[in-house]
């Protein structure tokens, strides 16, 4: 086993950075001492690891010289406020939140684009990509050598966990009190999210296009080494507590052979590949596990070019948190 | 107003059957004698009609010379057994359930090829198409125009009610079961629907190609009149009631001016194009009304050439009792 590497893991108490920490516990990352951080009103709770309870923290007053690698899993304006004073005090960076630009932490997905790594130079930032980009980018690597990408349609529908615990506990709330018959009060959501289905998610610019779907498309191509492949997509908000899914429609150059396709999808270790005629579930298959379910694998009506795919995925655990440590797992031979 | 005509509706204790005939009670359309049909278990139960209550009746004992329109609002199969005795009997068909092959019952949708109807011989015989074929055809016909349409993307989230009364309980049920922390046992679904989403909806062919899927494309190429369209198409089953919504990504082969895009869109009588920034839903706009709901009006990112939608209607209403009922308001010239 590596020598202990000290981590900080900013955003602690939140849906993604609490299962950080879960995945910490469970695998064999070298973690020496852990610091736990969030804002002012999360300081001071505790949280289990590895059968301790550690207190957790005000990021505000850390000392970031206490550790070599952090994690920054709160919302994008409280990397950009700390990762420069974690940077200046020589600690890796590995970012959640979209929060830093892709020149100066790169967007990486150990499934597609490791060999990024090879050329960082210290201090060692990275972004981890959103959800979207993870479950997309993990699925189409293993294609790239068979498939002439050339477009790709994505419509997302997207698990209210993405916006944290207060999201999750309205579409509870929203969904006993509709049940109920009661007069339904929207809260968190600014309208009904149970039984419904919100065609946006986030904000969105003078464009029309949301936040997360440029983000999106930015990160995929990157990741995915093709900086002018086609991609649009649509983020949709659906009531689903954990688990996003992805409908995928895929245009190659060239026409598609679904049994090398199938044979690259199954042969790939972060990928489930869902038997035909079956289809994967985000609560049946992708909650709690560690890879991308696939299903649905099928050609074009009439069109031999064409590649449709189903792809569901924990949010929360490999869209985001897993993604991250398995960053850092490439990371820590250059920390130690 | 016209003179009265003898119709039957089949299937009429189910929730499109039922539909229709509260839309020929509300609207102005000259109904004579109203036959209620049904299959065996269904009949004998009593519907309200202008005031009245109307017993339904077995179809399988129907003389159908006593009317002069029937619609057929049950299954395919329901439709393959009796729609050649209504035409022997010189009735005119209206088919909402896909039963009848385009080139006996040609798929008609009045906002987009209402022309077909010039060239029909007696007897009459109309496929009233699928709610998703309905939706997207209402949509794209003002644009037709204006796009050099090339492909066609869709992911459509279809509501369970499309399934029937039976759907809407089960999910009902589930939810219900789950927030009370009872153990799930799937009845009409075959897994949890309740707070999940399903990525085939129907039966599938040896490609995987659903029927319904396969269903929209053809009727989307043929009241479109653009039997090359290209048409990628994946519906999913999603946990809401009542309005389909569609995730519409469309290619052109010029640039889209956006600007012309929505005064068409505007323009059009069967359309409710919500404000920039704002989008619909099935649950907040769809359901109960009689258009289209239009939104998240968009083009591509980096793309001049691409068209990006989100509609929702009302599955039962518009997308398949009212435009059925508009079929019948074009051809009642002919039948009086």
């Amino acid at each position: 086993m590596s020598q202990p590497i000290d981590i900080a893991v900013i955003g602690a108490t939140g849906t993604v950075g609490e299962t950080l920490v879960q995945i910490l516990d469970e695998c064999d990352f070298p973690v020496g001492t852990l610091h736990l951080l969030a804002s002012n009103e999360s300081a001071g709770s505790g949280v289990m690891f590895r059968s301790k309870s550690l207190r957790v923290r005000e990021v505000d007053s850390f000392d970031f010289s206490k550790v070599k690698l952090a994690f920054f899993a709160a919302g994008p304006a409280v990397t950009r406020s700390f990762a420069p004073r974690a940077q200046a005090a020589g600690c890796a960076v590995i970012d959640l939140s979209g929060g830093l630009p892709a020149e100066q932490a790169p967007a990486v997905v150990p499934e597609a684009n490791p060999a990024v790594l090879d050329n960082l130079k210290a201090p060692l930032q990275l972004s981890s990509p959103s959800a979207a980009a993870i479950a997309l980018a993990v699925t189409l690597a293993p294609l790239k050598g068979l498939l002439e990408l050339e477009r790709i349609n994505v419509t997302a529908c997207l698990a209210v966990s993405a916006q944290g615990r207060e999201a999750v506990n309205e579409l509870a709330r929203q969904t006993a009190e509709l049940l109920n018959a009661r007069p339904l009060e929207p809260r968190f959501f600014d309208r009904q999210m149970a039984f419904n289905l919100l065609a946006q998610v986030g904000a969105s610019d003078a464009e029309g296009h949301g936040v997360l779907e440029r983000r999106l498309v930015s990160e995929l191509r990157e990741v995915l080494g093709l900086p002018s492949l086609k991609i649009s997509v649509s983020c949709v908000q659906v009531p689903v507590f954990f688990g996003d899914s992805y409908s995928v429609s895929v245009q190659s150059r060239t026409p598609v052979d679904l049994a090398a396709v199938n044979a690259a999808l199954e042969a790939a270790d972060s990928i489930e590949l869902v038997e035909e005629g079956d289809y994967p579930t985000p609560v049946g298959d992708a909650v709690g596990q560690d890879v991308v379910y696939v299903g649905r694998v099928r050609g074009g009506i009439d069109e031999a070019e064409q590649l449709n795919l189903w792809l569901t995925t924990d949010n929360v655990r490999k869209g985001a948190a897993l993604n991250a440590v398995q960053l850092a797992q490439l990371l820590i031979k250059g920390l130690v």
